[in-house]
């Protein structure tokens, strides 16, 4: 009998969803990790783990990318106001109150829900940057940071400088998981000169350009006023939008702007819950795709989802876009998955390293554990309802393993990167402080 | 020093949504349960449990209601389907194909799923409404059946006499948790004869008619072509519209249709996801409330939801209000939660019973554990974002305990009246003989 190859981490005998391309699914498979990338999979009877991992009904899918988030700590504040007053009197003064410290706690709460969710890599558009990339290096997580620069108003984003130094300090940094992107906040709240300093370094370090786009009626309204173009129209117009641009939300675009997206190549992060609970409105998703857009997906900040579930998120998007289509036939799942999956990962300029379950990629993956009720029954021969269950009824709760560049993050839903209690602690601290030195408590009552 | 008040069950120091119809929160509370109600709320310092039930981080509230399901058994299978070819060629064929058996192991399915969601009450409209009911006596569930009479097509419902059987079998069974009403499809599978019958008989007994009404644009259509008037004005002339009738969805309505909904007091259950899903549309909730129609949510069957997770159709139905509404600040969240519970209550003629915690009601109650990262940070002073987190956050999978009618029917996640391993057996083995029978796999390629 031959000796079996030793490999660092054996996945046994689960169900896989690969998104490699094709619609299958493998009943009774194995997966084997050495060196941060998978090696094999399939049977692998030639391989042994150093750590072996089974699972009775363990589902394995690519990790799941959450394409646009903002890292922030204070969910579920001042709920259900107007979009306009909710974003000056609570989230402008609470974006300017950061200091370093309240962004380190922010981002371990929100990586830690990311990773006890399935997530392994995200879109990270805020403040002090250089502090969420140290946490990322930390908790294990493949991270874009691409900074929020602000100009108008002043004081309460980063600066196109700061972006560039943290570009310098931390760019392919924690074993090339850290990702510095240009980050610019949105047309009404910079000048095109920032824009045209983003996409130039972009091009020139090979990275991208993260923005918000026509996200309001409103905001697309004034710009069809002020510059008889759209927003889309003048950030083209200027050689901006390009295969390296992730452009979160284009809810409010038109025939001509989806064309533009699309001869641009132009990448859209789809911000459902996001939309929905601000009353944003409706992004045209199946219209873009039709013409060949690349669709990534993001939960937005939990000051308007309010969870990063990004099950959940894929689901809302469906429904959504079902909804909107008056079609049930719209956004099946198997795209569907894909944008949180494959797609989202060529979107961010990863699609070679993540995205799906293949021979030679990172080893990015979230294993579920299709044990509760709601994941009954499961068909798992050819005719399978096991992407059924993970879009329309599965949720961040079900995930069991979270391995990220070949290390397990979480096991059996125990956190290995982060001291879960500590962190808590220090939120609650953070949470109040924060309130207290923007003055928003103030202005409420419940 | 005197002797303590000896309880059933003693809940301590835990955070308490009353839902009493004051907009409060007890932040240091206990509840005390005695001979299945509630007999003190607040400090309880005179009480003592025969078992206390204690959490650092709980939140009680009023069990959820979930106002309209069908207990299938064949969830995540033929999904993306349009919405006639989906009612056509799958739903109809199961309808048809269950036996008592396949119903039994349905409604354990069901029920297990909706205890482990912190449901405590539901309303079923499907088949074999006595197997239903007896599956309610043993779960410990508060249920509402409703059986599904169709005139048309025949034979994939249930008869007005066999309805009328079971209310006189199991009407008031279980401790009075099992309530029996007479169910009528919709007025397009159903003659006025079987409304006229199911309303004199509900006024007779002092029950409840449940029914579907106006889902689809298609289904208005037809009747606006061929009786000149809305299914909503077909049933109001021939004065079956009434506080006692239940009808979900109302999707398709008219300011004409709203006028007499308001007038006769007639209960809507709202069902965003399922409208979602199928692209059934948007119902006006909101133009209801502003004229004083009461709304309870329902999550429709796993086959167009696919979760029976209340706050995730709570949260969903939210988001849907303000996109259709043009307005972040629609539907806010204590009218919501009361929708899923006081509302809920009383939409089912329970109010007197269930739906809030007060002294003299009965103890259903779901006691959530605010542990996860999601339910982070927690501000529990005057100034407190607890319910928001259970609206715009929290999931099923947050639920600690579940207690009905008194009695401890999940603790800590634990279901102490279903075994939970020998119903996932037999739905495994039901639902797929449940596709046999039925042929509908010969339709399938995945």
């Amino acid at each position: 009998m031959e000796r079996k190859k030793l490999v660092d981490i054996l996945i046994k005998d689960i169900m896989v969803l690969p998104m490699d391309g094709k619609v299958r699914f493998l009943k009774n498979a194995s997966i084997a990790i050495d060196g941060g990338r998978i090696v094999a999979l399939g049977d692998c009877v030639e391989y042994e783990g150093r750590e072996t991992i089974t699972l009775d009904r363990g589902v394995a899918i690519p990790g799941l990318i959450n394409a646009h988030t903002h890292q922030t700590l204070t969910r579920g504040i001042c709920e259900d106001l107007p979009l306009q007053a909710w974003l000056e009197k609570i989230c402008f003064p609470l974006d300017a109150a950061y200091d370093e410290e309240d962004m380190r706690v922010a981002s371990l709460l929100n990586q830690l829900e990311m990773i006890k969710g399935g997530i392994t890599t995200f879109v990270d558009i805020y403040r002090h940057p250089a502090v969420a990339a140290e946490t990322a290096i930390k908790t294990g997580m493949r991270a874009v940071i691409s900074p929020q620069v602000i100009d108008i108003p002043a004081g309460v984003g980063e600066t196109f400088q700061h972006n560039l130094e943290v570009f310098q300090g931390y760019h392919n940094k924690g074993h090339g998981r850290v990702h510095i992107w240009f980050g610019v906040h949105a047309p009404y709240s910079n000048k095109m000169e920032t824009y045209k300093l983003a996409k130039e370094h972009a091009d020139r370090y090979g990275v991208g350009v993260h923005t918000h786009l026509s996200e309001t009626r409103n905001e697309v309204d004034s710009w069809l006023e002020k510059y008889k173009m759209s927003p889309v129209e003048w950030l083209h117009q200027e050689g901006i939008l390009g295969d390296n641009v992730l452009a979160a939300h284009c809810v409010h675009i038109s025939d001509e702007d989806i064309e533009i997206l699309a001869e641009t190549k132009t990448k859209v992060v789809y911000n459902p819950s996001s939309n929905m609970k601000l009353a944003a409105g409706v992004a045209p998703i199946t219209r873009l795709q039709a013409r060949g857009v690349e669709i990534a997906v993001g939960t937005d900040s939990h000051l308007s989802n309010n969870n990063l579930d990004m099950l959940e998120e894929l689901r809302t998007g469906a429904f959504l876009q079902k909804l909107a289509n008056n079609d049930a036939a719209a956004m099946p799942v198997y795209d569907n998955l894909a944008s949180g999956t494959i797609t989202g990962a060529r979107c961010l300029g990863l699609g070679e390293n993540t995205g799906s379950l293949e021979v030679g990629k990172k080893a990015d993956i979230t294993l579920y554990d299709f044990k509760e009720p709601h994941l009954w029954p499961i068909y798992s021969g050819e005719w399978n309802n096991v992407m059924e269950h993970l879009i329309y009824s599965a949720s961040a709760s079900d995930v069991h393993t979270t391995i990220i560049d070949g290390k397990i993050v979480m096991k059996n839903r125990q956190v290995l990167t982060i001291d879960e209690e500590g962190v808590y602690s220090l939120v609650q601290k953070h949470a109040h402080e924060l309130c207290k030195k923007s003055d928003i408590e103030s202005d409420q009552k419940l």
